[in-house]
């Protein structure tokens, strides 16, 4: 049975820690927040203990932290639990700056602890068996692979300034999804965008539709299209073409009631809420850390896979800046 | 080169004409109408003549014959036509009587012609390759085969009069379909309806809402749902359960567009006209017919495929006004 | 925080505690079941204690219990939950036997106790959406339900033998969703039905495929088509006809991918096993009971609503038998 | 009645001189092609002429030719029949060189005749109603265009190498559609492309897979995915996100025919040949040329639509070169 502190209460955090108490082979023992009632509720909730982040990390008996607080809090806190020899799970991502990135990460590495990072979208039910299936070679060998992922409305500018802009806080994670479904580090992106939802986006420095290019050695590519705003829905959907066919997740509709009448025949919407959508991955990415953490297998994705994804991000800020393709840093 | 003949230049017989002429192995050469302009216009834009007729039967040239006029000439120009020794397409139904049909194929099989009945949906793409899965065993052995076939509007009040009845003017394509699949002659008829679209269709005897259900002596059953009228366009759906799988033929969309909006995921009704919906079974019939006299095969579907469909028309007839099951007569 | 226990803590038996144990108003405190074993490992996990049948309705406390027992111990044991002033959920059905029903329903009223009867399917997200979609009037009026259900595998002759038969044991859920779809009691029941799945099925003397059709005083009709055996999954379909339109649910795949091969594009598999497909409504059911509960309004489904699901499958059954449709018992 | 001659007697030809025999308001007089057997053949087939090139131009009653020839004869035969004062449909493209092009096209004005190119998918009923909704402000704002353009099958390398290339060749229909549906010409274009299906390909120094962005100067943005060889048939999407919506065209199933088995819920793959997908957008296009010519309105597309697909191609070809985002050339 691991015993596990989840750090940051808000609404990842409840979360990680549902599913962390409904795992068979785990005891969520400890809840903290810099907001305390949001701490003493899921606490309570889930008969855990409220407690400070220094007794989580100062209880040996404690084998893993799940990190979910706030995105500037969470390389110090990698750092401070690696310290702590703690097992870690922390949210994507573990910073917006490169440099920060890769100081926790030899932080890690020096400490000798696993670390998960919170790609939940490879553990979604679908998408993990969309890359099991290009595994197993049932489209022969994979040649582009075309990204569609639309969140259903717009952030506020507000949360746009702090957010490290649209290609680190929303592309990152079609970044690893493309990285993990092109199974070959790309060689260079290509960002062509503008600020088409909300001009305030565009006045913050920011912006909210994008397409998104990625090239490898090997002449397979992958295309990511973004925007901010799609008003029927979370639009997440991956297609894979190769060499013998396609592959293909689509969206989730709501419910599965279809209606046929004068104007036409009605489908639901996709699900709205990234939540609702991918509450399987949350709970499958946990089991899955659990299961790699047993084994004593290599945890993936990891810290690197972090560092790479960030390193497109970059990659792709710096091609809309000079309007040319860039190579992404090296690791 | 097989030289035709056109009996009736209304909606279907433009039809059956267009394909004709259009047929490389025919020749399109005379079109009569009891109505002159009809042919006329029909014979200009097709480069056929106008004629009697008693021209078109007493014209040894003309080798085939396509009755496309009203229901209560069919059976007469079937044996008039037998007589003259030509081969026969003939529109559905033979006639709204069993003893009519019965007489009239006598004359048929006494002159040894030809005689095609035009049950098209056998003909249509999907149609076919539901058969063809079916008897390729695909889904193993045929349980339960369900037609919803519902049409886009009801007819009026007149045509309910002398159209013979729902079972015998718009199921009879569904119990040929039903036959059809199920490979083998129901001994039992079920019939379930009411006058639910247009209580003036009550009135008139008739009704426009139905539940059919078949059975067969080694237990496989269909089981057919009529309405006169579907707001969402010609709703033309056909499921068969076999041991092994499902096989479905599911409507035709007018376009295939799709839009998704904030009421949801909008795909295009099913094709609301016959005529377009089963347009290339229209063509393909003709040319299946065609085929069969060239091979000298026996033709399908013939006259007893037409009786056979009238019986099961009188039986759920027989069925809505005993409120039992009943047996269909005996050819 | 309504104090409640779990009676039998099989397969089913665990879905209630642990919707139980996850539902913000109720605290799962006791486990019975005649397996010791299964009770402890249920208890433990969902940190309740193991007590025996007489603890639990001796116990004040306790305000609820879910009876998740064999069928039947079912009516045994509402009687004795009445008798103990609990308010009472039971898994369908309430017995085999009518006459067994109504004396259990007597009591039940006698002690003025709230009882839900397990007719889940009612709460499935899309089945509700598909009945207030009704409801709302947004395809006029109801004219045609259409209920597909088809197990994914059939069940050993050993099982069906004690199961009271399909109608009784697998039709019972079609016969409550076209009664709480058509919203009026069908006055006619006809069934075909046949041992086509598996013949030992036959020889134990139930049927494992069935078309049975249901007409209502107003005309609307209802039709259920059956199997013990469908190869690809779990088939749960229903579709209403209406005045102005159609409303459909549809199957739910495994997952959303889709592959496009040289041999057709490939979706997945309705979901197979019935907790999956179902797992929402288990958790809807349970929360509707505790709504009902806490705002005193009536329980539906209730007693009465297992009753007249049961007096349909009766009058299936007794069709089956005489070959003709027959009229519904009255409660 | 307008008369028409057709130029090339090949498989576009054959289909074009259905067409024109079919439509209502003309005649096809002529047919002329430099293998005489085929000539012959279709204009037996259709009941018109055969005839030398001279003697179609020099035909004063022709009013409208078709050029169905070889791509290296286009705008040779464009300028002759220009300077004969026929309306002229031509197949695309007109030439693939950007100042042939231009050289035609100054011909063409001179003589003032209506030159129609021909851009057929702009005639396909979904496509063309993709297009209506989006004027209709259906989906608001349009802001990504997405175009999934595969081929069944690569073609020889032989042929490539007189193809022009793939951007020329294929990917010219694309281009063609972004700038219809993005309203807006766009002013770059980044390509990123390789030879994944055929290294003989590649040696023949083309490619045969690609992804191309388009950008306009409001910030919308079309991308295009490009392959040769799609396993599972003519792959041929287009999608339109906007601010309200998003509007997509999907595939056209070979039947409506779905198998449900133990591996899957298997729908026909998509129609395999572009004369069997585009059979209606080719009756479509030259109705709308002849409804144009009559009405007396601007001919759409038109010579300068060819050679804004050509400026667009071409700019791919130099991104491709230069690996940078290229701003086309201008008319």
């Amino acid at each position: 049975m691991l015993k596990v502190a989840v750090i940051g209460a808000g609404r990842i955090g409840q979360i990680h820690a549902g599913n962390i108490a409904a795992h068979p082979q785990c005891q969520l023992v400890k809840v903290t927040d810099v907001y305390a009632p949001a701490a003493t509720a899921l606490a309570e909730k889930l008969g855990a203990q409220v407690a400070t982040l220094d007794e989580i990390l100062g209880d040996a008996s404690i084998d893993l932290v799940a990190i979910c607080s706030a995105t500037d809090t969470h390389a110090d806190l990698i750092e401070a639990a690696a310290r702590a020899k703690k097992a870690i799970f922390c949210e994507k991502p573990v910073d917006l700056s490169l440099e920060r990135v890769r100081r926790c990460l030899a932080t890690v590495r020096e400490h000798n602890v696993p670390l998960m990072v919170g790609f939940n979208r490879r553990f979604d039910p679908s998408m993990a068996q969309l890359r099991e299936s290009l595994r197993a070679g049932e489209i022969g060998a994979t040649e582009i692979v075309t990204i569609s992922s639309r969140d259903p409305g717009a952030p506020s500018p507000e949360y746009v300034k702090t957010s490290g802009g649209l290609f680190r806080d929303m592309t990152i994670h079609d970044f690893d999804m493309a990285r993990w479904l092109l199974d070959e580090e790309p060689v260079s992106v290509f960002a062509s965008a503008a600020a088409l939802v909300d001009e305030k986006i565009g006045a913050a420095g920011d912006v909210d539709t994008a397409v998104v290019t990625l090239t490898c050695a090997s002449g397979k590519m992958a295309v990511i299209t973004n925007s901010r705003r799609a008003s029927y829905g979370y639009d997440q959907r991956i297609e894979v073409h190769g060499s013998e066919g396609m592959l293909a997740v689509v969206n989730h509709p709501e419910t599965s009631l279809v209606k046929s009448v004068a104007t036409g025949v009605i489908a639901q919407k996709p699900m709205h809420f990234f939540l609702q959508r991918y509450g399987d991955a949350y709970r499958n990415e946990l089991a899955a850390f659990i299961d790699q953490l047993s084994k004593g297998t290599a945890i993936a994705p990891g810290g690197e896979d972090g560092l790479q994804a960030l390193l497109l991000a970059d990659a792709a800020l710096e091609s809309l800046k000079t309007g040319k393709p860039v190579a992404p840093g090296a690791l």
